[in-house]
């Protein structure tokens, strides 16, 4: 199999109740899009959740990395590749490359997914997955040059904000949907600090679920630098996901923190 | 002209991160479909949001009446057509058709625009617009057979939610964005109401713009008969939009409240 079979790539425009103040794309909205070709691209390939559902096996985001240099103005184009870089045991990589209207790269990301039995809740092996089949995917062609997600602690004893979970935050699941997450996280922080800069590199780890009812309390650190952590806790004790948030212009040495 | 030139036919998925715990595409994402098809629709004819702007112009929503038979599943393909039924002085009239997979007719919306100086924010002559070409388009062939939008009257004097606005609710122009106010309203209702139902008809009227860090309180009444009507009020006084909506099975009458 040859690397364009590997690759999928999907094609997007910035609309506009997609973009924010500035007339970026939210990093909301970006990650619902590479969440979603993370779907077409296993789907086509004979392991999207779909297919996976009918063997009683459900995939389960466990990180999200996103770099971005720039991110698409206002009813720009631009494009999303996606490709299997490793398929372990318990948990494959995921890896995104986002392009602008004409080629340039505006960023990367990464994701690492887990499949658990929707029975037991308990984790499948992937490496016996049909019948190992999706191995034949991992692509080691394409580069992904941004750093791996990093370990997220959060040290803070009082929450910066608590929030009820509405029905907008709910997906089918019946959990707190992983985007709706993200963008409660982005409202944490002053418009100013948007004015000022951009977001460079955003982290989610995700833990455990939450669901409708449920008080979502949000510690917020600040880490220097531009860096902040956050933990999101439900019903004031459990973590149910952790984020890691760099403003500014970026560079090398973001994942040292 | 025919009628094929003067309908826009758009398509449609419904995502994942776009269904509710039903399985069923939200209320605002299909708002924010309409909207865009709204601006594809009169870009490719020459009125679009860009060109208008070139003139100091710009479009505003004022009204939009969403009614629903059903709504698209998770992965189901639909599609919206959009025409313009009305040209008058100050405000255009605009419908959409929404269609299922099999064609099978979904629902009906309606809104109503107006344009305005971007110097004065004073209304415009759409008669007058690209030399009165905008009414080339009127189509009268296609049927929308929903209610006009009604008048929305809200009595009670307690909110039953208020929230700040936050960098997520904003849109490039500095607004809080039209789609925001209805997943706000959405979230007023407790999530039984949308296991026991869904809703049939929304109206929202856009009165006034808020803004960033501007306190919105929602104020709710039980109209009766699965029928609500919610004012939402700025910084405790400025009404910036209303809006009513019908849970249930629907009919005839709904437009009587």
């Amino acid at each position: 199999m040859d690397k364009t079979d590997k690759i999928g790539r999907y094609d997007f425009v910035a609309e506009p109740f997609h973009v924010d103040f500035t007339g970026r794309l939210t990093l909301g909205v970006l990650g619902n899009h590479l969440l979603n070709c993370a779907g077409f691209h296993a789907a086509d390939r004979g392991f999207g959740i779909a297919e996976v559902n009918e063997e009683n096996y459900t995939w389960v985001l466990s990180r999200l990395v996103i770099e971005m240099k720039d991110m698409p103005r206002q009813y720009e184009k631009f494009s999303v590749g996606t490709w299997v870089e490793n398929v372990y045991r318990l948990f494959t990589d995921r890896n995104y490359v986002i392009t602008g209207k004409d080629g340039n790269i505006l960023g990367y990301a990464r994701s690492v997914w887990a499949m658990i039995s929707m029975n037991t809740r308990k984790p499948a092996d992937l490496l016996a997955l049909h019948g190992g089949r999706i191995t034949d995917y991992i692509c080691r062609e394409e580069e992904c040059p941004i750093g791996k997600p990093s370990r997220i602690k959060v040290g803070v004893s009082e929450p910066s904000a608590t929030l009820t979970a509405r029905y907008s935050d709910i997906d089918i699941n019946g959990h707190v949907n992983s985007i709706r997450y993200i963008e409660h996280i982005l409202d944490l922080f002053p418009i100013d600090m948007y004015k000022e800069g951009s977001i460079r590199r955003f982290e989610m780890a995700y833990m455990a679920e939450s669901y409708y009812g449920d008080t979502l309390s949000f510690y917020k650190e600040d880490l220097g630098d531009g860096c902040y952590g956050v933990e999101v806790r439900k019903n004031g004790t459990e973590a149910v996901c952790r984020a890691k948030i760099f403003f500014g212009d970026g560079g090398d040495q973001e994942t040292d923190k």
